[in-house]
């Protein structure tokens, strides 16, 4: 398969059909910049199970997601995107990078979810940018800003009632957009305990990359926890 | 005299009045949270200078300030104000921590004004915040925000013309707010080469604190040019 990309965590290869793409799922860990790394066999596996019955389910709540269907253990067919350079986080509880930058204690649920934006940029450690920053950069436009803002809030709130309903708190996570080659604003890259803080709604234990990061425990352990929670 | 506040630049100082404080210019340079520091004898007084020409400026164009009137070479008498923990930026041409933070060439006019705020925090060394960290930290109301964003571009609009018909280009600028004791909100601090960035109109020569930043040259000669430039 001939690869069109290679990521920290995934690979991304062409198929026959222009449109669609294989995403294939490493088990490599990487945290900090990528300044810290690991293989943790198994990873690949969990994240491509997690994001596929994630994806599905915002599918079937009318959010457009780049999804196809899961083709193997790691691998993901998935529309070709044309993925905007941002990261979009969503905040519900206070935790990570905006504890850190902001003086914040950990675990402070918000009076409303906080939706931040990241120039995806590994040169320039992914700084954060406000909305005319995204304007200068072209990184958006306008009315892009505003769509995208609107369905990262809408995920939000399915996926806090789904991972509530399996016991799960949704701390803040990650999202990725891109346009499919219909032209429409899609739901891009992955959604996994990679890129979601998850907490245990009984223990508060953490049961996502935060185990990596700062060596809370096995990364596979929680991540195994999170698929059979989710599952039953 | 009763000593309130001593920061980098200026000691803030109690007056017979409790609605009046005295500002005294120190000499200190500081520059990369003041991990390069130095004595410049003279700064001081320009600063004051400067400062003084600006808000009298800004008076009677309509922007409410801090300012009364200048004192002695190195000390401004100021209404009390309770300071607003940001600092609100405004940029007409790249340079500085956007080119470092976004990558951008320096020296790029920008389409339109660019305002950014900063949460004034040493320790953790004024994050840049946007408007919903801003809500989050209780730093402003929203119409705050709104109403310091209004001045502000005013205030822009203001200095761009008077250093443009001095000869001199205003790159961007540092503004600090709070409120009087009447209750309005005014620009505090101060306005000066220390918190402007001002270029030569002819020749391009930075006259700001940048000379000290990055040794380009004797800072005291380019504040003087500054004053002379204002009061020819």
């Amino acid at each position: 398969m001939e690869k069109v990309y290679e990521g920290k965590a995934k690979i991304v290869y062409k198929t026959e059909d222009p449109d669609k793409y294989i995403l294939y799922f490493k088990d490599t860990a990487t945290a900090f910049d990528a300044t810290k790394r690991a293989e943790v066999e198994g990873k690949g596996e969990l994240n491509n199970n997690i994001s596929s019955l994630i994806f599905q389910l915002l599918e079937e709540r009318g959010i457009r997601t780049h999804f196809i269907r899961k083709l193997s253990s790691r691998e993901m067919l998935v529309w070709r995107a044309k993925r905007f350079e941002l990261e979009v986080v969503v905040r519900n509880i206070s935790a990570g990078s905006l504890c850190k930058r902001l003086g914040i204690e950990e675990g402070k649920p918000l009076e409303k979810p906080l939706v931040e934006f990241f120039y995806k940029n590994d040169e320039l450690h992914d700084p954060l940018v406000c909305y005319d920053h995204i304007i200068l950069l072209g990184l958006l436009k306008e009315e892009q800003i505003h769509e995208i803002k609107h369905i990262t809030f809408r995920v939000n709130e399915i996926l806090r009632e789904f991972f509530s309903q399996h016991g799960l708190i949704l701390v803040d996570f990650k999202l990725e957009f891109g346009q499919l080659p219909d032209g429409s604003l899609a739901v891009v890259d992955e959604v996994s305990p990679d890129t979601c803080r998850l907490w245990d709604a009984k223990t508060g234990e953490k049961l996502d990359k935060d185990r990596f990061r700062f060596d809370l425990g096995d990364l596979l352990e929680g991540y195994r926890k999170v698929l059979e929670k989710l599952q039953g």
